[in-house]
């Protein structure tokens, strides 16, 4: 009992979170459905959304046992989300551990997707009528709001023309629905009016926006000693990122970079990979474009922080939420 | 006014159903998304799903229209399990027009099926509370059989020792159980006591169990002339149906037939194939399998047709009923 007196409230709520997603998630036949499941589900990851639905639960009053299995459904259709995605990117990599679809096949990835997918539904058949119409709601909205994210980041790859704001859209709908969801799902848990719900999505779809932005900023300029992915994979792919699209505003570099993310990466070497990635950030950085996108991080991080603020919330929860987004905001993977 | 009336009562229904599919499926951004969505809902089909929805409902007294939401959910999901499993058949055609994957390509088609998945979900919301937890509970127990069907079906694939309960067990996941789920949401929009629901659930298990060995049989002894695909597909591919499972349990015909269920289509001409045809063919007949398949198809409709008789409906009901259950098995298509 000393050990959990001395962890702080997050490890905490993250070891009763995998405790309750090990005993939940209990199917198993037939093994070449179910198998997969286990398998993508213990891959780790920050957990960041269920936690912040335990969270959200507990400042608004409810015990967080209450919130448990709407906190393993947001984890499970992560999971589905992530799942699928592996296959449309050709991914043979997960957290370092074969995706999949490359461990088993084509096939089965589709499957046990789908199969993750009805598992999270099913996950909030334990809540009263009222709590789980609520439940469902947000959840499916969400859950088609992804597929439509996700199917923008498809058309924008053989897109020259995307601009800011629709870059900013596909990444709310790919990545921010899901944080406001979360957070949403452990007000309507604890019985919140619909107003207050709006709040705390709110919140989490700015959260999710400046932790998006993060993620490129750090794709380019993140420790290769910390940063959990390949620095730079972005550049390489040419992806057309707020970094990038931010980057050729400016006029002067516009051009070369330009020139810079049509190079296909299959025809070049390693080397000159490298040195791609060394141009183009040198770019990003005297175009303007990572002080803008940096100042876009901070943006959307105080406009989370200011919700905050208007939360119907203890001080001390208010506290807690806003060390959690700025700890969010400083990391390095 | 007049043509409706002349029409049968199933054929109103089923314009009455394609006419609401049209209006409800209204979702067209991005159209990457959508537009497939909307493409393999109009390749046409015989519906019956949707219909037994509609007909139970209007059986337990409810007005046809409430059950439309309900209707189009399980079409919309009956749909989204023929795009995905198209893919993992690696199908290129579809009644008569090209798959999703083919037409578009792999990716569109894994999240165009997954977005149709939430849309049936979201089909539900607009029931109310209690009805809504009623359906969304047995189509999601139902939307999981599914794929464990779909994943035994896979498994079988590389088995050689499957027997004929375990074949049963496949069909019913794989077929049956949506049969039963449409049928009893039909009855949950009625507002029917759980054990009628169950009732007709079951006729629908024996129905759909009757239908697809009727398929089984077809497959082999269809007329070409009005079999909707190829007659001896099954064949063509050594799927080991209920046909073959009982030809083989005779043991003067199962060495042989094990021979020819070993061939490679992939290695054979199509003359080959047409003969590996007859054989096969006339095995199943001598060996007695095809009358077993019958056999099994009387029995399972005999028995769909003994639980009308126990359901909570008017006399005229129930010969619709009947009538609409020998209709599907004298079918030659």
């Amino acid at each position: 009992m000393d050990y959990f007196y001395r962890m702080n409230a997050l490890e905490h709520l993250r070891i009763t979170f995998l405790d309750h997603l090990k005993n939940r998630i209990t199917e198993n036949e037939p093994a070449g459905l179910y198998d997969p499941v286990h398998y993508i589900l213990s891959l780790g990851g920050k957990r960041i959304r269920p936690l912040l639905t335990m969270m959200s639960a507990k400042m608004y009053g409810a015990p967080v046992n209450d919130s448990l299995d709407a906190a393993v459904a947001v984890e499970v259709f992560h999971n589905f989300t992530l799942l699928h995605d592996d296959i449309m990117d050709a991914a043979d990599l997960r957290r370092g551990q074969e995706t999949v679809h490359k461990k088993w096949d084509l096939n089965t990835g589709i499957l046990s997707g789908d199969a993750m997918l009805i598992m999270a539904y099913r996950l909030f058949e334990g809540y009263n009528k009222e709590q789980f119409f609520q439940l469902h709601k947000v959840f499916s909205k969400t859950a088609l709001e992804v597929c439509e994210g996700q199917q923008y980041d498809v058309d924008f790859e053989t897109r020259d023309d995307v601009t800011v704001p629709e870059y900013l859209n596909m990444i709310k709908l790919k990545t921010s629905v899901l944080v406001g969801c979360a957070l949403q799902m452990g007000a309507i848990i604890a019985g919140v009016k619909e107003e207050e719900q709006q709040l705390i999505y709110n919140y989490g779809i700015h959260l999710g926006l400046a932790f998006q932005l993060m993620d490129d900023y750090l794709d380019a300029f993140g420790d290769p000693a910390t940063f959990g992915k390949e620095v730079g994979g972005d550049i390489r792919e040419n992806k057309k990122t707020y970094l990038y699209l931010r980057s050729i505003e400016n006029e002067d570099c516009a051009t070369e970079l330009k020139e810079w993310f049509a190079l296909d990466h299959e025809e070049m070497n390693e080397d000159q990979i490298e040195e791609k990635k060394e141009i183009v950030k040198v770019f990003f950085e005297a175009s303007g474009g990572a002080a803008a996108t940096l100042d876009a991080i901070k943006f959307y991080t105080d406009e989370a922080l200011s919700i905050i603020e208007t939360l119907s919330i203890s001080d001390d929860s208010k506290n807690e939420l806003k060390k959690f987004s700025l700890d969010l905001m400083s990391r390095v993977s």
